[in-house]
């Protein structure tokens, strides 16, 4: 059996585009819809009771584009509102799960560290779920607010004196520590990898969310006989702000090769 | 005659804190509501249709406490949404203004900087303005996206390195063309004015839009008569998301020696 109708990934902004970027690469013939709140972005600074609304609001958005599951591509939301999603009317995905048992596979030494932004950091939520699969492991946690405007600037080169200082006093705790992994918790970081490993050693496993959620993806829509076979697969975009810089961050985070991104707006509160 | 009703101030976030504190210094009598939109901050990225739409809810909601006059204490919303504020319900005061008259009144040279968020520099609303009332004047002006992450962070030592180098970056292309005035044109930025005095050199006056907002309002209120004498004036702070750092960013903004601010949450988008 096929199922033709799209996945639904959201994000509170633009990063969760590095995520859509893995599970295009992972499932090239499903169908898409992204939407992302670029009117309410950040959400990792902000209340769990805010960020849970947001997020349903976000994901009540794609049920009505007839997606088939929902992705929750964004770190924050992952961390602070899966709760919300039990019983959904469709199958949710987040990003904790799949970074966890990636984390527990890859280290040796069970001391694995934890990167997100403050929210994501004080929800604890990764370390819970580590523990479940794996009560010997030791996790260090740090979180790293300045690394999404840093990205949004453009400010990636990992020879940037900037960056290298900020990273450093992030990173330099966790390493001390000597973690052998380390879960990158905010889906811009993985941007950040070439600095972030440069800092941390080439020994140490970054774990990348995005990858491990598509992977998982993936195979639960084999294992149900619920992937797409489309040969020019859609991919649809939606924001809730069209920003100035919209553009140029949508495709520096997605990477791909098009001159314009065709995203259409929607007021989230109308939904 | 006197008017006991209050000022109503609103900004994106907390940094309109900062103009409360003028105010404050200034207006020692007036009670004072203050709305910080922390649901939805920061406004400085997003299109001009969603800020301007962001603040006509946020002053309605100050309106619904009687205030006598509304002041955006917010750069971003100064910049792109005064033009909502015509003919509005109560007298509208914003941040161009009275920096542009003050930065014209300072200037030997005509040669004026101007630094904000990237929304209000690419509205070049501080050039208009200045270009008014001293058409012989040169503007240079020049975003600065990472000033305010880098306060909420609490990196505001003079002497921080990191700082020093994003500042830098900044400021030298504008020191370069010779201003001897430059307008601070976001409230963040007067926590900055150390470091930034720093990299200018001591003969380049700031231009702190809060204190000259507060000043043009003082003006004003004793003009028409409409001052309070409220001995103990009574000073009440809503937001929109009682986030997890409010209570140190607001406390560290306002620079006031209180242990808790009273803030009551309110869902802006059912006002």
């Amino acid at each position: 059996m096929l199922d033709n109708n799209p996945i639904g990934i959201f994000d509170s902004g633009l990063g969760g585009l590095t995520v859509m970027k893995e599970v295009i690469s992972q499932l090239p013939n499903e169908n898409i819809v992204y939407f992302g709140d670029t009117a309410r972005v950040p959400y990792g600074t902000r209340s769990h009771e805010t960020i849970k609304k947001y997020a349903l609001q976000d994901a009540n958005f794609l049920l009505k584009n007839d997606v088939k599951v929902i992705v929750a591509a964004c770190g924050t939301v992952s961390a602070v509102a899966s709760g919300e999603f039990k019983d959904y009317k469709v199958p949710y995905f987040e990003m904790i799960t799949p970074a966890a048992i990636a984390a527990v596979k890859a280290t040796k030494t069970n001391k694995i560290g934890v990167i997100g932004t403050p929210a994501t950091i004080k929800s604890c939520e990764h370390k819970h779920r580590i523990l479940e699969l794996l009560p010997a492991a030791q996790i260090f946690a740090n979180a790293c607010p300045l690394f999404v405007p840093l990205v949004e600037e453009g400010i990636t080169d990992s020879n940037n004196f900037v960056l290298n200082e900020i990273a450093k006093k992030y990173l330099l705790p966790l390493k001390e520590q000597n973690i052998d992994t380390l879960i990158l918790g905010c889906t811009h970081y993985p941007i950040l990898s070439d600095v972030i490993s440069k800092i941390m050693g080439n020994k140490i496993t970054l774990i990348n969310p995005g990858e491990e959620l598509a992977f998982s993806l993936k195979n639960y829509l084999t294992d149900n006989d619920l992937c797409a076979e489309n040969k020019t697969p859609k991919h649809n975009f939606f924001v809730s702000d069209m920003t100035v810089s919209f553009q140029k961050t949508a495709r520096f985070l997605l990477d791909e090769n098009i001159n314009e991104l065709n995203a259409k707006q929607v007021d989230i509160n109308k939904i």
